[in-house]
């Protein structure tokens, strides 16, 4: 059943954040209709979509109300409870990435035991409930990981530990952790996948992250000089894990690069991912659109970018002048080929506001584009060519 | 003053058309707040954009308390009353294009006469009011072409006689007309550029189109094989145009190449327009997103399409099988890199109800990707990738 005068189907989504507001963007194009279930009428997609209803994402009068509406329903971020996804899977709703994948995205435990079950590389790890659990589990080998099992995002939940005194102050928090080994690694990469229900996969290339305090800043699309077998095990390894998971829809895999050029697998992200927006201006089909396609079951896209070319990403963060109207004006002028994507959302210090991507030629080199983007990101936030 | 909540200013589109709704996409990365007036909540602009006013273009209290909620507006299309546009300027209202300059694309014999003042190479035209005008001007030689003077597009209103028996049934209309001169061209091409408030200027590359009674079926971007001194004749021309008409916003010049190898004003439009639709996945910056730049005086962005790559955009029209779902997961499968760019329009036969492009690559062959274009859009409408 296509619930939708145009003949097209429609695809709700919950949660108002940027991901669901790039999504909308990428509907209008692909043709079917969208749908975002928001928290409130000034949530960063709900001021532009066309059909917005306001409810809560931790209610499921709300949600299911809203799926009615829907021929399918996905998901801006991670959150809505199991108990909620089960019913609605029980009532019929397609759930894309359906409860079994997104629990993996909800219980940093499970995921970990299971993708050791499938013999895919992590960072070593265990459970701990007690300073003495991550003594025992780091022998005296610090810095020690420590994760809160769920509900971590953009750094949070997240703790870098050098003495006993930080152990002590995270398990203080009273809530389930994992402890997981320090990995020194070269950089950090993401995969980048989509799979439909009927089992089709898409790959795009391989790209360099660069994160701070958590946060990513910067994305370097693909990773610059990485090996093509090392490109080739992290789109196998990320098209693996989608497959074995049962994810729909996309799924974003964090991964360390060791100094020895191996891969580790960081986080898992089940939706459109901070790792994914330059595909908007730098690859045939964008993650919003492959996302969309890939919970409607259709066929999926190209996931290539133009030949010969490469795409910087930085994200834009908040500075401490909300105005940003006029240094968005300068660096227009500035810049003619930056492309700047805004959220709509308030400007506050260090909040991601939106992204700057810039696509690069043969011509181009890579360094001096990631410095155009990051003068221009510095130029919105702070009103300097040369700021954070 | 910026009229939104979100510190950025309000651009208002007046008419709903498949030009706002492409509009729409686009300003959600801009980070404007779009509005649009529509007919009604069904039009193709009305089902994607957040913010939809119905009401008509034809009424100054509708079109007056529209743009009462924007810092500017600006047009789907051409037919808002010259009157209305003077009211609205006097009293204050941000019109962009202005009056002055849209009133050329309501007027064609002012166009043609303006045109001809500046120099501007242009086919042989005159005002007729009568059959033996006709003659008069034609002096023998047939065809010759008729245009309605004001309200035409997409074929309509223009009639190309080859008898006096078809030069009386359009006289018989009763409505003003201009006769031009039968230019025998080589092939159609259009130059499409920016202008702001502030005169800057920017120029796509210029494309080839191709019409088909009357109606875009293709465009080529850039148009094959031109030589760069055309090319940059035919820039120059729109630039130059657009200054000397006070344009603000997006001027489309569509033009006849001759046997020779010059260029001869066809006609003007003052919007993004349909031989610019291939910008959304083949330059920088689309021709909506630079649209709303120029409107709101902001610096333009880069009309460059990625290094060495080109476009071919073939317009999609409906065919007699309303239920285009299923041939769309066809096409879908069958070419990856295809971008089908649907307007949310019912499906009739003969009507424009969206476009394809296909982005090519150096190693790329036009005549291949204008194949596959064809095909896919040739499926969507018929089922079969050989129809028309």
């Amino acid at each position: 059943v296509r619930k939708s005068g145009t003949g097209m189907p429609v695809v709700g989504m919950v949660g108002g954040g940027q991901l669901a507001r790039m999504t909308a963007a990428a509907a209008v194009g692909l043709g079917v209709t969208f749908r975002v279930l928001s928290e409130s009428e000034s949530e960063s997609a709900a001021l532009v979509t066309h059909d917005v209803t306001v409810g809560s994402h931790l209610s499921l009068p709300d949600v299911a109300a809203f799926a009615a509406k829907c021929d399918v329903i996905t998901f801006d971020h991670e959150h809505v409870p199991g108990p909620i996804l089960a019913e609605l899977e029980a009532a019929g709703t397609l759930v894309r990435p359906g409860g079994g994948a997104l629990r993996y995205t909800q219980d940093k435990l499970a995921m970990r035991e299971t993708l050791r079950a499938l013999g895919i590389p992590c960072p070593r790890f265990a459970a701990v409930s007690s300073a003495a659990d991550v003594e025992a589990f780091a022998g005296g080998r610090l810095p020690v990981v420590l994760k809160a099992v769920s509900g971590g995002y953009d750094g949070k939940g997240v703790w870098i530990c050098t003495s006993t005194a930080e152990i002590e102050d995270v398990i203080a928090h009273g809530i389930p952790l994992l402890a997981e080994e320090f990995v020194p690694f070269r950089r950090e990469l993401a995969a980048l996948v989509a799979r439909s229900p009927s089992g089709q996969g898409a790959a795009y290339p391989v790209v360099q992250t660069v994160q701070v305090d958590g946060i990513c800043r910067e994305v370097l699309a693909p990773a610059p000089g990485l090996s093509p077998d090392v490109a080739i095990e992290a789109e196998a390894m990320a098209l693996r894990i989608a497959a074995e998971l049962g994810v729909t829809g996309l799924l974003a895999v964090e991964l360390f690069e060791t100094h020895q050029g191996g891969l580790l697998v960081n986080e898992l992200a089940m939706r459109p991912h901070n790792s994914g927006h330059w595909t908007i201006d730098g690859a045939c089909t964008s993650q919003f659109e492959q996302h969309l396609r890939a919970v409607l079951d259709l066929p999926l896209g190209s996931c290539a970018p133009p030949d010969g070319s490469f795409t910087v990403m930085v994200n834009l963060l908040g500075g401490t002048d909300p105005d940003i109207f006029d240094r968005y004006i300068h660096v227009m002028a500035a810049d003619p080929a930056v492309k700047v994507h805004f959220y709509g959302k308030e400007v506050r210090n260090g909040r991601k506001i939106g992204h700057v991507t810039i696509v690069g030629g043969p011509q181009d080199d890579v360094a001096a584009v990631r410095d155009r983007a990051r003068r221009a990101a510095s130029y919105l936030r702070w009103g300097t060519e040369d700021g954070d």
